[in-house]
């Protein structure tokens, strides 16, 4: 490999334009490639799916296999679903030609708690294909989980963790601001969760992330969802929400040990949320609070940690691995 | 290896202390021994070294050579002094006999700047040798250079990074207290700095890891030391210090490149600071402020980040490595 990092965008998502977009403008980084099954994208320039977006003469593919061939890029950064089994194949082929990969797939930052054979499969495939296979991003990926991992370092002991992100939605992009139910009746918020469209999807791996760093065997890994309501009328520039409507989601993962919590994160995205922050808090030796003020964007943090995880993952000896088994992942000044 | 890691204490000062007994009471670590040069201390019970510390049944000893020999320890903590040059022949001793070292010696946390010959010496001792050997501690290694480096993950590029770190002498040790000056008039603080007695060693080495782990080039790095002076009288339960004494030290370490100041790292220490906070400030996309709350004990977290390490130090390939080469140094959870 070359010190100028070769990259293919597989998925042209809104999440895939702005890891595509930022991997193209770095100096250590040359976007090589994008690939789409959306006949409406495929044979477009990368750059035209950004709103506003100059052309980088990075022209959007259907087929991979030909443009691994031509292109040799040095790793993948992959964007197309929240589900490992679902996004399993997509792997399976990217290894299938030798190259790396980051991936923006929830599921696959921590998965071997709930599909450890898959896990094994993924990892067994990555060592025989010589590449490294990496899921990442903001959260999960990093904040309630790697973050509060990292910040036990100077604790002499451990009893509980908890992590808290507060989002406020609006600045969001409107798909989000609809994924976290912003606008909704209680009951038409419960019929999404119920049909499992309403969630973000991480909590339990990132829980599961936190107790095998720590040491911790979870007899049980909760997660619980409801709605936040508005109290009074709440607006984005994009949408309303009436008073009795859902102004968005908290959602909360918690690990479990002979009965005692052991871990807590605490997740809410809704708009208006007056205070954004993210948090860790450690009680042990020392106890700790950790906050990060005004809290992170979240598009802007996932694109980032994909990105910069790229140099980690392609010198990283193969195999699938998470960010916990990774040294820091840092942002080379751009 | 065992999943046990058999730890050797090297210099029983009380940070040595701290470490050690530490690394006594870890369920996943088991003290075999322990060593210092100090006629008081040989042939005693490391645990009677600890005010009101339980005899441990490990004896100081004197004999390094016999010691390993004798407990094949995994891992030395070696506990002993600042300067790389200085403990450099002891270091070479330790790997002479096989075994891993994690070190607290401040100029060892990141030495490529100042003594890269030394550096690279230590690196291919310690890979002929088969171990791995670490500098490390609270600060250097942790919260002035790892923590803001690992911060940099969700960010999309970087202009600046700054940290402060804020403590309050009161609670530590009257040692510690008197070499950051405290109830010293101007005129004896500035004597002390010229001896180069009062400083607190470090600030370069943590900006020339942020340097390193950026990709930033330095042209230069510079260091200012003054004294915090009382404006009224303060006190810890240990030390008076009259209004015109200094309550302790400032120190700043910047890092420069073409007279644009990239890194600046602020360092206050004096009894009666009113706020106690450590802090990372990234200017970038997007600027973050991070706030450890209260701030840290600087004993109890260099007593655990350097335990801590022990795992990743024994598991990591043969070589010197800094805290930036390494996957996330955990608490497990004691």
């Amino acid at each position: 490999m070359s010190d100028i990092i070769r990259a293919v965008q597989f998925g042209c998502g809104p999440i895939g334009v702005a890891v595509g977009s930022l991997a193209a403008r770095r100096s250590d980084m040359e976007l090589v490639g994008a690939l789409d099954v959306d006949p409406e994208k495929i044979g477009k320039d990368f750059g035209s799916l950004r709103e506003g977006g100059e052309e980088l003469g990075v022209v959007v593919s259907d087929d991979a296999k030909a443009l691994f061939a031509e292109t040799s890029p040095d790793v993948v950064f992959h964007t197309t679903g929240s589900s490992f089994p679902g996004i399993f194949g997509q792997l399976e082929n990217i290894i299938g030609a030798g190259v790396n990969i980051v991936s923006t797939c929830e599921e696959l930052s921590f998965p071997y708690r709930t599909e450890p054979e898959l896990a094994g499969k993924l990892d067994k495939l990555a060592k025989e294909g010589g590449v490294t296979v990496l899921g990442t991003g903001i959260n999960p990926g990093f904040l309630m989980d790697l973050w509060p991992l990292a910040m036990t370092a100077p604790c002499q002991d451990i009893q509980h963790v908890r992590s808290v992100r507060i989002q406020d939605a609006s600045p969001r992009r409107l798909p989000f601001q609809k994924k976290i139910g912003a606008a909704r009746t209680p009951e038409e918020f419960q019929q999404l969760v119920d049909e499992g469209t309403l969630r973000h999807v991480g909590l339990p791996e990132s829980v599961a992330m936190i107790a095998a760093g720590l040491g911790w065997e979870l007899d049980e890994i909760q997660e619980s969802i409801e709605p936040v309501m508005a109290e009074e009328e709440v607006s984005s520039p994009l949408l309303k929400v009436a008073a009795g409507q859902a102004a968005g989601v908290k959602q909360i993962g918690r690990g479990l040990k002979d009965g005692r919590e052991l871990i807590n994160l605490e997740f809410q995205a809704y708009i208006g949320a007056p205070d954004p922050y993210d948090a860790v808090y450690v009680t042990g030796t020392p106890n700790m609070e950790v906050v990060l003020k005004g809290g992170m964007h979240g598009d802007i943090g996932t694109a980032a940690v994909t990105v910069n995880a790229a140099r980690r993952v392609v010198e990283a000896p193969p195999g699938f691995v998470t960010m916990k088994d990774l040294p820091p992942v840092v942002c080379p000044t751009g």
